[in-house]
């Protein structure tokens, strides 16, 4: 009888802490998709006006001016940005700056209007768990409850920003650390990703929609393609996450005054861009969400994925705002659109193995790909993208695009 | 330039330890995937025969005699099952005897033919780890490396038991220890899963399909009700686990030989059969696979989980051989089914959910059982499986089916 009124009363406190729970993250679902709704939507309006008014790019260095007094006045502690969050909830220290949300908000907003090429997710994994740390004080939770507040954060900004609840979940569990993976926020990151995936809908928001048009039954010659083409897909993420570390480095080592860093990456995106020719160069600054969309069903230039990588890395290493993960996915589909005159598997299969592969190797979140890529191009092309996703993340080395990561297991 | 040459050496270096592991797990997939194979086939001939001709369940007592006999002879040193394997990943000692695998085999044949309760995953694991664990003297594998070829072989078995190849590669990370999860076997488990599943195919042995035909867009009265029937799938995988340690408690305290311990079991399985008439109780013996793919479109008696835990818990704990997981599928299914009484969402979805999720809730695998919801019911039902597993993982306590599992990581 004591064994069974323990175990009720064990069964009770939990169902108590988690109903605490269950607020605390439908809280932070609420802000995060909140806040990605709004991402989404500014991220919209900016690409609709910078491809009705290309000479926006013009001023793209002077954007960057603006983005970097404005960090270098108001945002110095929150400048760090995804490894702030990540240090936070390796070591908690202090509350995340409420502001680091409209900074980066903003700074994302003009990195794109004025034609920067970048991503969301770091923003929306930024307003997701600033937001969410501001609940820490009124809910007095301790440091640890706190480091779940974080990683709840991380998973309703990335779930919400992509529309992806499951991938979003685990993603903030993985991405902590490489090679490990530990349970402790397991609930509040499913609710908060859930969540904040509705509340981004909720908010009249869509999606882009990827369509794998073609998956042959998987046999030992698919397992076998998948595991090269992960191969080079994890080079790729691991080249890009090293371009952008090294610029990132140059410009703080040549250039002093950090509101001058965007200022000279702006310049040579902008003399790239009309140098060589807007035709060409058009769909690698933004998002380039027309090419992804375009490597699921049509024939792309080659060195697409190379030239994405240095626009990119340029663009982010000189501190322009935004995220990684969506020129990830260019990278990796264009690369897996070019592949696919080498491995004999389908091409709009090989563009959503290279979208998911590409940032698993770069990101070190092998899992997550994984269910992001069963999420958007269902079950059958998801067991060849777990392949290349797990393989991607063997190649890509130990230095991905979160420097505070920490090595739990080293790969090999 | 050194840098750069650190770097290729490094890739180098991987790419000849990954060959290694390619061809090693490769081996573990096709042996694994056989056994699997000729499990299967041997199952599908015990059922038959025994649906044929219902009085061999006259036979189950001395059946178990037999088996218990065999185990008391031949098998001590791998009566310990899973357990052994698990145990033997922690700690490596000695490498486990080659005859696990016809002892297991006969085993659970002679189980399944005579009418006990029991699964198939046990088995699958069981000779999936002891045959690979043959490899590890001819590779020369150090005691680090063994336990990777043993975790290769548990997601060998269970991948091409079930033809899921997600769900196994990662289950042979996640049922070590609860709470964490360690990604240094991850190639080789996908490898040997994928190939497992591949080779258990090629042997012309096809899976159920089970079909959720109703999956209502998400929302967040959605979530919710995952949410509730998670937890009472988790309160359901944990009275199972409980019931059947419970039986095997009891059995060892008043039974000294342990042949006599299948013996009652088989007894008490024979007398509540013809007892309570076979008309009623047919459907709990065996693997129960025509039960659990009719909660999928049908309405089922609300008893038929617990008559079910009932039935396994007598045949497992009393020493019978098989697995636990297919009676979980049948519990869970046979529970979600009886729950869309109450919680307003579609049955064949609720059955889905119960599918994966009690089993997750016993075996302390979430991210496994939500893979499997993926690859055996869609994107769509495998989001709400995927809260239901979670939860119902926090709600099923410490004590799980494996016993050697270890606590990574406190549930709360």
């Amino acid at each position: 009888m004591l064994k069974i009124r323990q175990t009720t009363s064990e069964q009770l406190s939990l169902l108590i802490e988690l109903a605490r729970w269950i607020s605390i993250s439908a809280l932070v679902g609420i802000m995060g998709g909140s806040a990605s709704a709004l991402l989404l939507i500014s991220l919209n309006y900016a690409t609709d006006l910078r491809e009705k008014h290309v000479w926006l790019i013009l001023f793209l260095a002077p954007a960057g001016w603006l983005v970097g007094e404005m960090y270098k006045r108001l945002g110095t502690s929150v400048e760090a940005g995804n490894n702030l969050i990540l240090e936070e909830i390796h070591s908690p220290t202090a509350t995340i700056p409420v502001r680091m949300t409209p900074l980066i908000l903003i700074g994302t907003f003009m990195t794109h209007l004025f034609g920067g090429s970048a991503g969301r997710e770091g923003t929306a994994i930024q307003t997701g768990a600033s937001l969410a740390d501001q609940l820490a004080r009124p809910f007095r939770l301790s440091p640890r409850d706190r480091r779940i507040l974080l990683m709840a954060g991380i998973s309703a900004g990335f779930a919400s920003v992509f529309g992806t609840p499951l991938a979003g979940a685990i993603f903030g569990l993985e991405v902590l650390a490489i090679g490990t993976l530990s349970y402790e926020a397991i609930a509040p990151c499913f609710m908060a990703a859930f969540v904040g995936d509705l509340v981004t809908r909720a908010w009249k928001v869509h999606h882009t929609v990827y369509t794998v048009t073609d998956v042959p039954t998987m046999s030992i010659r698919g397992v076998a393609y998948a595991m090269i083409a992960g191969a080079i897909f994890g080079l790729a993420g691991m080249c890009f996450a090293r371009l952008t570390h090294a610029v990132s480095h140059l410009a703080k080592k040549y250039i002093v005054n950090p509101p001058l860093r965007p200022v000279a990456g702006g310049l040579l995106v902008t003399i790239a861009v009309f140098g060589l020719g807007t035709s060409h160069t058009l769909k690698y600054i933004g998002l380039g969400i027309p090419t992804i969309v375009a490597a699921f069903h049509s024939r792309l230039p080659a060195y697409d994925f190379a030239a994405k990588s240095i626009f990119t890395a340029i663009t982010l290493g000189a501190g322009f705002k935004g995220g990684e993960v969506t020129p990830l996915f260019f990278i990796g589909s264009t690369l897996g659109n070019a592949l696919s005159r080498l491995i004999p598997l389908p091409s709009s299969l090989m563009a959503g193995m290279g979208f998911v592969a590409v940032f698993a190797g770069a990101a070190n979140t092998p899992i997550a790909s994984t269910l992001m890529a069963v999420e958007l191009f269902g079950g059958e092309a998801g067991a060849y993208a777990g392949i290349a996703c797990v393989i991607s993340y063997l190649f890509s080395g130990h230095a991905g695009i979160y420097s505070s990561q920490r090595v739990g297991q080293s790969k090999h």
